[in-house]
């Protein structure tokens, strides 16, 4: 138990709730390299779950799996204005290629002589070294779509950096399409946010916003950008995943024509759309408590775990056989059980300690239930405990762990809509910002006014909402007429 | 057909007909990147069923997968001694962390103010930083054993390189587990070993020789490094997979004890094992023809293509119905199907593009079969054509798949044979080492006569097989006591 009380108390600090429950839970932690993590086994198998739910909808909606290189030459990040404009500047360059032994004979060092004529920077994101692929596998409108994603570390240099929600390298998806319309174009950056959007809601249980980006918060080198945005318990804005129409900059930067079916040469429209292991960080945001990690079923890597209590090994012998038909039975329905028998660690410890990792149920099977015919279930969400009949306890467990995954969703939402406010005046949007959530307000739609509001209260544009009111009004600043309320927040 | 015939024929250049092969598949390109590749959809679904299948053998095996940083501080390689005196200095070294616009606004350039105090290497692979995390990780016996894998990407500095085979950065995964024991530790390296073997025997259709290493070709920083070695269709060997009893090397360099239940300190045991994208060039290099990729069916995308013969749309129509019958049939069968009824390409065309990707069984269907009740079947590995009743086809071509992949199996296994020879004087072994494949022979143990035959012959010694003949004899070039014959080769 020592380590569970040792968590602080959200209300306390809720950073630093975060930090030390990434850590508790082992999820990950920081490595020797500044700002690089290690993710560790169990908040790893965590993410191979959303890899294999994510791929299998990506491949649903036509995509296919590639892989391109790691590094890119340095120029290709000049090619395209708006990116070199727009992208952060703070990328690993790789400038030597090889190492010797040092004069003393005790290390190594840099090799002066192998130092490359053009520098190479380490993908902070793949839209360069692509579209100078693309260009040779495109040449006429036959050749398109291309639909390809691609699983990938990336890394820029980020000074602040906190486990999962920003670190110097992470992994993530990246997918970049190429299409013979704007249209097409469009319709695919439009279906790879609706693919975020229900991944989001439906298998983490985090409800998010689909929206657009303003022009300062678009990505380089897009037209527009798509966003699902998540709000955190804190009251923070997290943007979870972004989708990206790229018209036909890339293209042009990277000279990439197709002869189209009237035999003329047109440029190619693309799009780029990709979530990362931030997407570990929203998951902990949205559901954890103060005794932990509270998980959505659909992404918990043990779904049940079950602990013996007993006095000595002919009890335990006895509960190790009832288990052992109950883990067939829970096995067979699909569902992925853990049994801690390990002698090492008392039940309250061990109970504890999957309560830190969010197991989202907990059967408890003892001697007196042995002989009552009857099992301790407990469901992570609540922290409810009730006594059952062990006849039929796998359907139960079963349709429990549909209700925590709605429970925690539902849960998140009302928290989500509790805490987003529509305000008409600046002054009323000062005060509602200090208090955290969302802020549904009217702007006049340009960066002026927008960054005016940021400099003044530290909020931005989380996204033009997709959906909900669409009543024009006026400026909550400028006075100015407005399209829509946006949505605005502090975020992370 | 214009690909087809363009391929070269492995009589005449066997290389040539490699490279080409791998580009005109659509599995791999050269990148703009120096030594870097492109992997392309069709190749790295290929990939992707390696990934799938190895990676339920290693958790079916007890391990669990993590994720380490890419860059290693270069002071962390000089930490095992011989680690940094044996592995090659070829690594991307990162200096800087920043770039910015260049003077003239037209590019980019290194910021030399943003240069790091300690420089960075990309990792070639990943010993040194795994056990500076281990460090924390273990304190006690019951920590252990940890039995981690990553699937990553690393990046080695090669100057000569050619696709799958041998490129700057590659894919692959790299187990590195502790224990407690010599014993755990050996038999972890042995246990990885055989499940290699199995995935290349079974899966590949990839027979492979199992052995030790000799100490000259020994993983650097390792006391036994255990390799599967296949033979190509070209009589060179390529080493496909290593497995690594590393001692108490990397927890003595990164100082990694832990309390042993006596309750004493003791340094833990290692091992680390790999396999890499390299598993394709030896899948291309065992199987394919002149006509292009044979794939066994075990790891082929696409297992089944059906492709119509029609006249006019009507034709057409009553093939499609027919064959979405026998899509669903075979995709309850768990057979991954492809039907082409494009308009755009000739069936001749069709029939070749799929013979170069090595889809291994195609189903014909036309007007007149629809009349008779019949479907032609051509199995990809021996090109042979039957026409049978399309009653009953699915289970036929279901029964075909598992002929197929022991097929190619046995066709690579009796090549092997016919290639494997026994000599017992150095003047044979020099003759027989001409001719390419396999010699066993006689070796008196010692690095200098390895490396004598090297110099001399290019030959090297794959493994020291572990089944096989163990009779003792004298070395073939010194006379000297054998303790069994080894197994030379020139390799890739």
């Amino acid at each position: 138990m020592a380590e569970l009380k040792d968590l602080t108390k959200r209300s306390e600090n809720y950073s630093q709730w975060y930090n030390e429950l990434v850590v508790k839970a082992d999820l990950a932690e920081q490595s020797a390299v500044r700002g690089c993590m290690v993710i560790k086994p169990y908040g790893y198998a965590i993410w191979e779950k959303m890899q294999r739910i994510l791929d299998d909808m990506f491949k649903a909606t036509g995509h296919s799996n590639a892989y391109f290189p790691l590094l890119i030459p340095k120029s290709y990040l000049s090619r395209e204005a708006d990116h070199v404009e727009g992208f952060a500047k703070e990328c690993a360059v790789v400038t030597h290629y090889r190492l010797k032994n040092s004069a003393d004979g005790k290390g190594v060092v840099v090799d002066p002589a192998a130092k490359l004529e053009e520098e190479m920077i380490i993908r902070p994101t793949s839209e360069t070294i692509i579209w100078s692929t693309y260009k040779n596998w495109i040449q006429s409108y036959r050749d398109l779509p291309i639909l390809c994603n691609q699983w990938a570390n990336v890394l820029r240099w980020e000074m602040r950096t906190r486990l999962f929600l920003r670190t110097a390298e992470f992994l993530w998806q990246e997918g970049h399409t190429a299409h013979a319309t704007r249209e097409e174009a469009e319709t695919e950056a439009n279906t790879m946010l609706h693919v975020y959007n229900e991944f989001a809601n439906k298998y983490m249980a985090v409800p998010v916003v689909m929206g657009v980006k303003s022009a300062n918060e678009r990505f380089a080198g897009a037209l527009e950008t798509y966003t699902i945005e998540g709000l955190m318990q804190d009251g923070k804005a997290l943007q979870c995943g972004t989708s990206h129409f790229l018209g036909q900059n890339f293209a042009k930067a990277f000279d990439v024509q197709f002869i189209n079916k009237e035999n003329k040469p047109e440029y190619v429209w693309a799009t780029s759309w990709g979530v990362s292991t931030r997407l570990m960080g929203a998951l902990i945001m949205t559901h954890s408590d103060d005794n932990g990690l509270v998980l959505p079923p659909a992404l918990a890597p043990i779904q049940v775990v079950i602990v013996p209590i007993y006095k000595n090994n002919e009890q335990l012998a006895v509960i190790d056989s009832k288990v052992n038909v109950l883990i067939d039975e829970l096995k067979a329905l699909g569902i992925s059980v853990k049994y801690d028998n390990a002698d090492n660690r008392r039940p309250g410890f061990k109970f504890a300690d999957y309560e830190l990792k969010g197991v989202p149920v907990r059967l408890v099977l003892g001697a007196r239930d042995i002989e009552n015919g009857t099992i301790e279930v407990m469901r992570r969400d609540t922290l409810e405990k009730i006594t059952r009949p062990i006849e039929g306890i796998t359907e139960f467990v079963k349709a429990l762990l549909d209700e925590i995954q709605l429970n925690i969703y539902h849960k998140a939402l009302k928290m989500r809509e509790e805490n987003t406010r529509t305000v008409d005046t600046y002054e009323e949007f000062k005060q509602e910002i200090e208090k955290g959530g969302f802020v549904l307000a009217h702007w006049d739609g340009t960066p002026e006014t927008e960054e005016l509001i940021k400099a003044e209260t530290k909020a931005t544009i989380r996204c033009i909402p997709l959906a909900g009111d669409k009543t024009p009004g006026v400026c909550m600043v400028t006075g100015k007429p407005s399209a829509q309320r946006v949505l605005f927040a502090r975020a992370y």
